[in-house]
């Protein structure tokens, strides 16, 4: 069953630390293998995406026509949906969009005192490629959430790669890209489809841009091409952080905590709260609805695993202990909920109110699910619009501006031994 | 010396990749090294940083005291410079601040027709630390670039790492330091100086961001404790590429391209024009004006490996060979320079006519010269206030919100399988 702590205990620190276990980013272990499959694609190419899907997959393709899906069966996807899906699909489709379309930032430039301009062009990525993770993790919101934003920022060309076939595939996952505007989708999964994007092959473009979570073997992937392409982040366990002040259903409170335990056994799931009465009650929930949870198996392995009640000794202490998490999901179950966000320092997503589950958040609220994890909300952000937009810089220097600037730049160029640089900025107000 | 290159060659398309060169970014040969570093400084903490000074620099440190530098020092550091270099700084500073605060973002939310409230609170990262390089690379002007972004952002504690001593350090970069509102100077260099901020020791806090360039061993160590914490980037080596229509001064883009080849023998030096003629004029400034450049050697040496004057067809050939090379800098030497504007797809900042030299960029413009290499323009974009925030999604569902959302939230996580979602959800508004 779920752990109860005090904050009070002597081992907290440490007990705390052994629940998160925040250090699974590396992967070591499957290093070399991952470095083998991306050389042979690199090499390659087709024909070491349809070795690996044999080896890996045991799915045989014969040629790249075999695992590439057009958007005419993307569409198909669509229509052999029934028509509440279609309507659930388009519902959170459209609040993504609305909730992502406040993120897109324009260009920008100011004219000096010296009629120099200066200013940042931002621009659309060029290429994406979306990473969908086959079996139980094969999420059709993922889809609308990774390529959604990248819609808005103008990415004209989005691939998407899942393992599997084309004849298998969820047609959840064929509409969902559908409705994306999804430009092409391969049915090549773990490290040979990251290699496949930072690399290209003779059938599948390379792109600029990785983003979507995975397995480790795709997280180490995503890890070593990191440079040669961009990616979005290397995802960890999903967690769930909840602050409760005992106001709220403590059933809402178990359900909360039974939604990320549910998505396997290394998912973290943990309460904060100073009202021991409450924690009282919220195991009783937990005892009571577990009974009913057809995934009862992994969300009582992951509770017992990583989950954690948390008696603090006051409200202050909660966000101290929070800030220290930094969690990719930050449930705020109490009354006037607005009161604690200026405590609140690192959070993927904060989630105000007993209405406020995070399970709305995941599928239709507006915002985006792929959120910091492990603790890295203390440096990251959601995946947004601005993870498709780059910048330039853009600098027009007038005459008068370089005369004015040549001395400044000439000084400081002359003290780092530039010489050329120095010059470069006097020769032209000569 | 340098090359002169034809688009029509048959072997262009190698002839340019084998002169860009950009499989840098792998740093095998360092890996194991860098592991063992990184380790050391994890467990040994400062112990781990004063055998390393001695190893790798030949400083001999007694305790952590003699590699700590306090903002009197910087101060003092700042009054000792003339009044001259006091004030390029100065001018400096306030133009790179003046650009930079218009990149700073705020919070927003909205209220959508259900009284739900969805929106970002964005926030400062909480500690920073910068890398600057020891030696020729020791450049005052990138502890500017590097710090004043933070202090716009907010960061309310920003660490300088370096390599040397107390009292070996240059006066500018101290200076540069107390001007940019630096907390605290380390005099540690090399890999051991990122695992010091990624894992911080009794004398240095662990940070949440490390930015800054530096050598392999750095680069290398940034790429292992990526995740653990925020990196800016892993920089490749400088790089221009001059677009000329033959209107400009050759004697200019010469110098322009010395500017960018006298760094190292790494940086790359590029120019690309449709007009023989003048492709024969900028080599006969190279030939004449190289013979005053104190960095002759090195300039030689760069322009000779990896420079090139590449005749092209015509300037849309031009645009389309800049977009495949995403050049870090991009100088549009022409009249009328904005017209190109809409045909630049890639490059890290782009300096628009004959007086917005590089040179200018690098120092006091107010744009950032931490620029993306290596073709990363792609996907990367300059360093910003934008680094140094970070994001949380803000969601507070109404009662009314619930009831309308519950429905599709509750069918897609069906379809996911989530049961506990679904519940999460529908178990609020029953």
């Amino acid at each position: 069953m779920i752990k109860v702590i005090q904050s009070t205990q002597e081992a907290f620190k440490s007990l705390l630390h052994d629940r998160l276990n925040r250090d699974l980013l590396e992967y070591r272990d499957v290093e070399e293998k991952v470095r083998t499959v991306l050389k042979d694609v690199k090499l390659q190419g087709d024909q070491a995406l349809i070795h690996y899907a044999q080896l890996f997959d045991q799915v045989s393709f014969k040629s790249s026509e075999d695992f590439t899906i057009h958007t005419a069966q993307m569409e198909q996807g669509f229509a052999t949906l029934g028509s509440q899906t279609q309507e659930a699909l388009q519902t959170a489709y459209q609040r993504i969009w609305d909730y992502h379309l406040k993120q897109k930032t324009e260009s920008w430039q100011y004219q000096d005192a010296s009629q120099s301009i200066l200013g940042q062009k931002i621009s659309a990525i060029n290429k994406v490629g979306i990473y969908v993770p086959g079996g139980q993790a094969s999420y059709p919101s993922s889809v609308l959430m990774n390529s959604i934003p990248a819609k808005i920022a103008g990415v004209p060309r989005i691939l998407m790669l899942t393992p599997g076939s084309k004849t298998q595939i969820n047609p959840l996952i064929l509409g969902a890209a559908h409705l994306a505007g999804v430009d092409e989708i391969y049915t090549i999964g773990g490290a040979q489809a990251i290699g496949a994007l930072a690399y290209g092959t003779a059938s599948i473009s390379k792109v600029d841009k990785i983003v979507g979570p995975g397995n480790k073997y795709v997280a180490e992937a995503k890890r070593q091409v990191f440079g040669m392409v961009g990616i979005d982040m290397i995802a960890g366990p999903s967690e769930v952080l909840i602050i409760a002040d005992g106001t709220v259903n403590p059933d809402w409170v178990a359900m909360d905590l039974f939604a990320q335990a549910e998505h396997d056994q290394d998912a973290r799931a943990m309460l904060l709260c100073p009202d021991h009465d409450y924690i009282e009650k919220v195991t009783q929930s937990i005892r009571h609805l577990m009974e009913q949870m057809p995934r009862k198996a992994i969300i009582a392995a992951s509770l017992a695993k990583h989950g954690a009640l948390i008696k603090v000794r006051d409200m202050a202490e909660a966000f101290v202990i929070s800030n220290q998490i930094a969690p990719e999901h930050l449930e705020i179950m109490t009354e006037n909920p607005e009161q604690y966000l200026p405590q609140i320092e690192h959070a993927g997503a904060i989630f105000l109110g007993a209405y406020s589950s995070e399970a709305l958040g995941d599928y239709c609220a507006g915002p985006n699910h792929v959120l910091p994890t492990a603790s890295t909300a203390r440096f990251a952000s959601p995946l947004g619009v601005y993870d498709f937009q780059k910048r330039s810089s853009v600098i027009k220097i007038s005459e008068q501006g370089a005369k004015k600037l040549a001395g400044t730049a000439s000084q400081l160029a002359n003290h780092e031994s530039l010489t050329a640089h120095s010059q470069a900025a006097l020769m032209r107000i000569l």
